[in-house]
């Protein structure tokens, strides 16, 4: 069947632990018999003329060849005229949604408990057109862009997302009582494509309002779309209901199925090459990319495996509570597997 | 002394619960002596031609004279070109800083303890500058404009409201690794502001770190300062932390002194005139309003008698928890006055 046929994918080990964390993945990869072929790819140390970035030809070729790629975090060089990577990487592969499930992981306690949605963010537009300029000076104006061809491929992403994944209900994030036509143009979107999904409840919530209720009541929201900076903020606060961006998958989708996984957690360079790093956000973002390539078994295993090692206690690294190394965790993973 | 010196202040009832909370508020200030004049306000049914509002000339021209009111909730009308009367107010009325205290209330549990924050938010343009238009069909684009008088005049507000009230650290809420020009000009300011107060600590947070922050660890917050859709939302969120905007109390200041304390929740059509209506939220904004006129003492006594009444638990009205009506509680808290 296909989900034996083999695959290459785009593994960007990443700055920082990325490259521990990447290892881990490969490891348990191979241990699940996972027939992948990684095609390791490093962006660049000085910009691409082609590109205009690190981000290398190279780099954007072997995620647009192999159509699936994940990656771990990157440091951004500061510095004026740097963009940000993983912008960078979003924009060129044309990534329009960004993916992020966010769920209580068992055993590991915050808060919360139950917590079972998914954001989607619009990835391409919005309050990142990177239109500014100062008027005249000490005034300066933002585009936030919004637009009926991005707003409806996301809507349509959210709702079909929903269906295939079990969810009965999509909820739009706005803020178009003041946006009135900004956001006013992203509910239309999300109207009409609502519209075509009976099976599918559709509602709407104001951003802060539905920030308000996220922290008091989230067992009420399954799917949330909306536009570019809401997702960004509402992507991480809900990842803060949960245990944070270590242990929280995420994927961004492009146009004919290419996807790019990602751990969206920071380089962490004060424990980087101590083998100390949590590989759980990398895991289950690359258990999404299994899922996404029809591989859901293998996804499913490997999650299972994960979150198993977890809530049994034994092996947890120091970021949640226990004193496990990279390697011990990775072992306990492997020997979890079926 | 100053304290003892009668003034006079506007009050807007408002509408559905409004009228209820606000004489709620009127009895509990008759009780504790505080020898307030209210002129109490409507706003209109139709619209004003002087102001093209349904908020009428005499509406702001009593708060102009008075320089301090106290707001319940208001419904805008629904359809087009009606403009919220929250909005109407704080743009004709110039009120740039809108302040919302965040701390538990004593005895009223959440999944959060000790919370003691307040949300400085710009409140006259960024996001809700209403400067949007559709380029071409299905393309719109909204302006956010940070200028530097208005983001010094908040930034300086945010320093020496936290110096006068004892607080030791502003953190200033950005996203300007993607709004570079826009909200960089923000911290900018906040940076000049914050070198003139040595011993107030000084930090940045990005908005969506924030967000997580705020949710996983918000006791490392102290006074939040925010251009004004962050601060939309983070005010929000905050109140979520605590219980609700129905125990949030806010203030909304101007040039000269000039205030407006309100209660932010909405109108809660279906329990208006049911005696069912908690006036917290009220009654802290009307405490809030008393210490800005420097009553620091009749205010305290008014949010102790308020926070006390709740923590015994014996009278709390019912999105509480409890069956107390709105007079039932009002009662208690007198009983509790000194
Ligand atoms: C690193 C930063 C540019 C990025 C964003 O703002 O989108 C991050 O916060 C994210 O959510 O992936
Ligand atoms: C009612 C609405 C226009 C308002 C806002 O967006 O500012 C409200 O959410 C608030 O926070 O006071």
């Amino acid at each position: 069947g296909f989900a034996s046929k083999s695959f290459e994918a785009t593994l960007f080990p990443g700055d920082g632990i990325g490259p521990e964390i990447a290892a881990s993945v490969r490891e348990i990869f191979a241990a699940a018999r996972i027939p992948v072929v990684w095609d390791e790819q490093h962006i660049g140390k000085t910009p691409d003329p082609r590109t205009n970035s690190m981000v290398t030809r190279e780099n954007l070729d072997s995620v647009l060849k192999h159509k699936i790629g994940l990656k771990g975090p990157m440091a951004t060089p500061i510095g004026k005229g740097f963009r940000s990577l993983n912008l960078t990487l979003r924009k060129e592969l044309d990534l329009y949604a960004n993916v992020r499930p966010c769920f209580n992981i068992p055993g590991y306690k915050t808060r919360y408990d139950g917590i079972n949605l998914v954001t989607v963010r619009e990835n391409t537009e919005g309050e990142y057109s990177g239109l500014e300029h100062e008027v005249v000076p000490g005034v300066v104006e933002s585009l936030k862009i919004i637009t009926r061809k991005a707003s409806s491929r996301i809507a349509e992403f959210a709702f079909a997302y929903a269906r295939e994944n079990g969810r009965s209900k999509v909820t739009a994030v706005h803020k178009a009582n003041i946006m009135k036509k900004a956001d006013g143009l992203f509910l239309e979107c999300c109207r009409e494509v609502s519209a075509k999904y009976g099976d599918i409840t559709y509602e709407e919530v104001i951003v802060d309002n539905a920030c308000m209720q996220l922290v008091s009541n989230p067992l009420q929201f399954d799917v949330l779309v909306m536009p570019n900076l809401y997702g960004d903020i509402i992507s991480d606060l809900c990842a803060g209901l949960v245990g944070g961006l270590g242990v929280t998958p995420s994927m961004n989708i492009g146009t004919n199925g290419l996807a790019l996984a990602e751990a969206v957690h920071g380089t962490a360079p004060d424990i980087a090459g101590k083998n100390k790093a949590n590989p759980t956000a990398l895991l289950l973002s690359s258990a999404m990319m299994l899922r996404h390539l029809g591989r859901r078994q293998e996804g499913d295993n490997i999650q299972n495996a994960v979150l198993g090692v977890i809530a049994e206690g034994k092996y947890r690294t120091a970021d949640l509570g226990g004193n496990a190394t990279t390697s011990d965790f990775t072992k306990a993973v492997i020997d979890k597997l079926e």
